[in-house]
């Protein structure tokens, strides 16, 4: 999405450690507009899906997930972060290692929000190495609800998350691939969906 | 807000402790036509307020916060909890006591998204004690921008916080008020902005 690869380039700062900063329109802070235009994309591009639900993980996820889902007129639902709120013990459950905090940590979905008869899109800011995807991957699995495939704003190309899950056969769409960000200088993926 | 009343009403359940689940269509499973039809009428209340900015706190303020600054086309920015991602230390920061989770955490803000001439609006998706709210104001009054109000989904009027920050002089317009949900039974407060 040529929009997304312009934002990035203007307003994106590479740090060190392959970090790649975007708060001042995609998390922390969200250009509302811009991100209904990202939504609108995504949308398109799985229209003929069946989608009957999206699916990210808080927090970042959620603004992002949340305009998909409002193009798509489908419920959006947000994993939470294991112990983070008023959840019951009938939930489904996967582990996750998150590279930013270098830590494990377990992912909850509430049972009744995920049924057999839905048809999944996962949503979400980032994809690297895919943890947090393969995460929801299997909450999805656990539901016995149909994964759709996933739609990402920015995926890191040069991280194998991406590349590997669709060789596994799973439709993974993303936004915008950025292959490389050595020295600072961003280069991005040619893509067949735009 | 007649509509978010019926809402809570058919989908609510009300839990020992004064809890309030609206885990089926407000945060966790957010029916994203609902929201926006909430944010309209949020967007509306503040429609002559000047605002540049909305401000809630992750996770469950952010799908609302996001679709009421979607209607008034401005950004939406979240306050962090403290060491929850890359945040660099230039932040303002406030301490939120959570009542859900009995413990005292930081919220943080980098202070290159909120200026002295932005105009905020706090969005949150509950308004209980008033902690997280009172935390959001003492992140806006650290970065010198003007304080419009408060937009609140459902407040819980017989707890104290939404009219402590109105007798403070604080403008907190919420779409729902609950003054009782004792056994079950929840009463509402008759509004003057609906």
């Amino acid at each position: 999405m040529k929009a997304l690869e312009d934002k990035i380039l203007a307003e994106g700062e590479v740090l060190t450690g392959n970090v790649l900063k975007v708060g001042s329109f995609l998390n922390q802070q969200v250009d509302t507009d811009f991100m209904t235009l990202i939504a609108k994309e995504g949308a398109r591009l799985y229209k003929d899906a069946g989608i009957t639900k999206v699916l990210t993980l808080e927090a970042s996820g959620i603004a992002v997930a949340f305009a998909v889902a409002q193009q798509l007129h489908v419920p959006m639902v947000y994993a939470k972060k294991y112990g983070s709120s008023n959840i019951t013990n009938d939930v489904y459950k996967a582990s996750v290692y998150s590279y930013t905090h270098k830590q494990t940590f377990d992912i909850v979905v509430s049972k009744k929000y995920l049924q057999p008869d839905d048809v999944i899109l996962l949503v979400d800011d980032f994809l690297a190495l895919g943890n947090a995807l393969n995460g929801l991957i299997h909450i999805v699995e656990q539901s016995g609800a149909n994964l759709a495939g996933a739609l990402i704003a920015i995926e890191k190309g040069f991280q194998s998350g991406g590349d590997l899950l669709r060789e596994e056969g799973v439709r993974v769409e993303s936004l915008a691939i950025i292959d490389s960000m050595e020295d600072g200088k961003i280069v991005f993926r040619e893509l067949e969906n735009t």
